[in-house]
């Protein structure tokens, strides 16, 4: 650190500590010396803790976002003839619709440069599923990702050393400084990796409930509001959608198996609340583009899409391009699998009134589909299985779920944590709406 | 780190992050781990700053300050037979009284095993004044302490590595991420230092106004009672004393300067704020260790000990005792001495109303009495010599202070400190009583 630097970071710190906002200028040089090693992590840890006490204003946010943003290579996409648009989801349980709208919207005439992450805490990834494909490949370099864009208007991969690199650093720091829950942080550390996307819009699919990262309804909603003023300072079109997660999406949660579910999602055969959503965000994405002139001819168009297998068509092109088997599109077989199963049972009848989001995620995770550690390797083909939702009506003895197992012992974690976790009554539950608001 | 570990701190820090109460146990695992090099700088710079914002109870600080004391070494002094009672200051400038109660009370019967520290901002440090008598060395074993303490009732040492190492460390991290004025954490530093001599008594100077580390009364009131609060708790007799840094103490700042005034004082020629001050604290230390029954008795002894020069004898044998030259103590021309001087003067009669205590420190370290990093050499000999003290009559041309330099460039930096330091006025300035409050 030059004498200037550790001159000058100490007083970025007091300054945040003591509640004013910081310059353009302060928060640059505070980013561009962490991602170069000079400004060091004990002080980016004390940064992060002032931030979580003082909070940032949505002009010091869409800097720090920027920063971020500019910390690394950020996709020049011009040359593709066509809007670009992706959708980021807060993570959910069994939330595998960015496996189905992307070939939808990509069917529909855009570009879906799709940046992904891992599986965290409870919930999956979209990276851990895919690469339960045989032979797929996340890993591409960012010269292959815009080629397979070019060709099939779909590419998927995780965020490379060269996309937000301080993003990378402060994710890590913020894990082990009790610094995760914090507005401005997850704003900017969102927003830097989505936009270094090279996108022209952004939906936002905010989870809010029992299996969500934000459970309580208002922080999920400050959370949306906070992230679309930010993408709308940055010029790019961007809305979000609250959605309930209170029980997971589809029936299906585990990598391969949330494969095979969208799949038969893009065949036309999948959940009614899992389609739906995806039909929604997907028009969400078509109007946001402009590509459509409202969310209902949105939506028409995206069920063509869905009807035609036009949807799937890109998906196993997109398969093939990155490496996998597309004959997984037409046999799931083909797709990993666990070798045991052990079914849930219900011990009386009535309307399955609960079906505790958290534990579900967190019992997968527990079979294998997840990680405590970085270093921990996935099982691809372990999960849950649901056989009913909320509000299905249930008689004594049906299968409530099936655990799809490797390991006894892993089996026996899972069913203490499913312990209490769905809960049959007498009264037929009322089913969130699909979209509980939306902020533009 | 342990798995253990690494699941520990995060819960610990997110929980004093969320307001509640810290557990002993867990205090105790946070500055072990932190000692020995487990807990990285990173956590302790978030659990830092956490405090910064939450604060700490009484019980927890008296748990952190435990964990410091109790990172090291823990001097056993129960073999000296006799009380052992310290002073501790929160810093001043031209604050020399524990070169001066030191003897004193060592001649009044007592043991003072002095730990100091060095010049830091704009005030001096006793270990740096010490060091510029000719041959002293305040780098002693904790062996030569003992044996210097017990031939002569005192002795002057460092901090050394073998005391409080969790408190050098952390004093440092929070130097660089701006979690230094935070009560609990000043708190457990200075007690933590302080207990580990092994004393039964301390009398606490906390300095209040322009000059002092606490520039606002109520926050000094606040800190002291902390400290005593703290130090009662680990079961010592624990007093302190609100005193005035509005202006300087004594006539003379710099480090060579200040052993030459303390000498004057221990002669009876001191001026009579430093003279009143050292005299009270004295008087403080020979109640609290039960040596005198009450305040007016312990000024009675300890003017003695002045008049008789019994306190200037035993100073003189500590010198040659460390290894410094006693002869200093006789003639004050054997001190370094800066080459060249430069005198304020008076524009208008009348009397002196401010000398403006943080510029006058600031000016003294700028002309090399003082370090910028901890790398820099200190210069003994360089200082300032106050001519006037406020309330002073002052007529047009009389000398208000002299500096003493070497170099023509660090003079030109003080004399623009200086600027507008020294202020005279018509009105006469009553100056403030020499104890502002005492909290028992």
């Amino acid at each position: 650190m030059s004498s200037d630097g550790s001159i000058r970071v100490p007083a970025i710190l007091e300054k945040k500590r003591d509640g004013h906002a910081l310059t353009k200028s302060e928060i640059d040089f505070l980013i561009a010396g962490y991602t170069r090693g000079e400004v060091p992590d004990y002080q980016m840890a004390a940064f992060a803790m002032a931030v979580y006490f003082r909070g940032m204003t949505d002009g010091e946010t869409t800097d720090l976002t920027r920063a971020m943003l500019y910390s690394g290579v950020v996709l020049d996409l011009s040359d593709l003839r066509g809007p670009k648009v992706d959708k980021h989801s807060t993570g959910g349980v069994g939330d595998k619709t960015s496996l189905i709208l992307a070939p939808l919207v990509a069917a529909c005439g855009a570009y879906v440069p799709m940046i992904s992450g891992r599986a965290l805490a409870h919930s999956g990834g979209t990276l851990d599923k895919l690469e339960s494909i045989p032979g797929f490949r996340v890993g591409l370099s960012l010269d292959e990702f815009r080629a397979t864009l070019h060709k099939h208007r779909v590419s998927f991969i995780g965020q490379t050393k060269e996309i937000a690199p301080a993003d990378k650093k402060l994710y890590a720091l913020r894990d082990v400084t009790a610094t995760v829950p914090c507005l401005p942080l997850i704003t900017a550390s969102i927003m830097g990796k989505k936009l270094s996307e090279g996108i022209d819009a952004l939906i936002l699919d905010v989870k809010t409930g029992d299996g969500a990262f934000m459970q309580r309804y208002e922080d999920s909603i400050a959370l949306a509001e906070r992230m679309v003023a930010i993408g709308k300072g940055m010029g790019k079109r961007v809305a979000a959608v609250i959605t309930d997660m209170n029980e997971p999406t589809g029936l299906m949660i585990g990598n391969s198996l949330e494969i095979e579910e969208s799949i038969q999602a893009l065949r036309g055969e999948g959940p009614k609340d899992l389609v739906d959503l995806s039909v929604e965000l997907s028009a969400w994405m078509l109007v946001l583009t402009g590509l459509q002139p409202a969310l209902e001819a949105g939506r028409t168009k995206v069920r063509e899409a869905l009807a035609s297998g036009a949807g799937l068509e890109i998906f196993k092109r997109v398969i093939e391009a990155q490496g996998g088997d597309p004959r997984v599109c037409d046999d799931t077989n083909r797709l990993p699998h666990a070798a045991k199963r052990r079914e849930i049972r219900a011990d009386e009848k009535g309307f399955l009134a609960q079906a505790r989001c958290r534990a579900i995620g967190e019992a997968s995770m527990l079979l294998g589909a997840g990680r405590d550690t970085v270093a921990d390797v996935v099982d691809p083909g372990v999960g849950i299985v649901l056989g009913r939702k909320v509000g299905d009506a249930v008689d004594r003895g049906d299968v409530l779920a099936t655990l799809h197992y490797n390991d006894e012992a892993r089996l026996d974690r899972a069913l203490i944590r499913l312990n209490g976790a769905f809960v049959v009554s007498q009264d037929r539950t009322v089913r969130p709406p699909l979209v509980l608001k939306v902020i533009e």
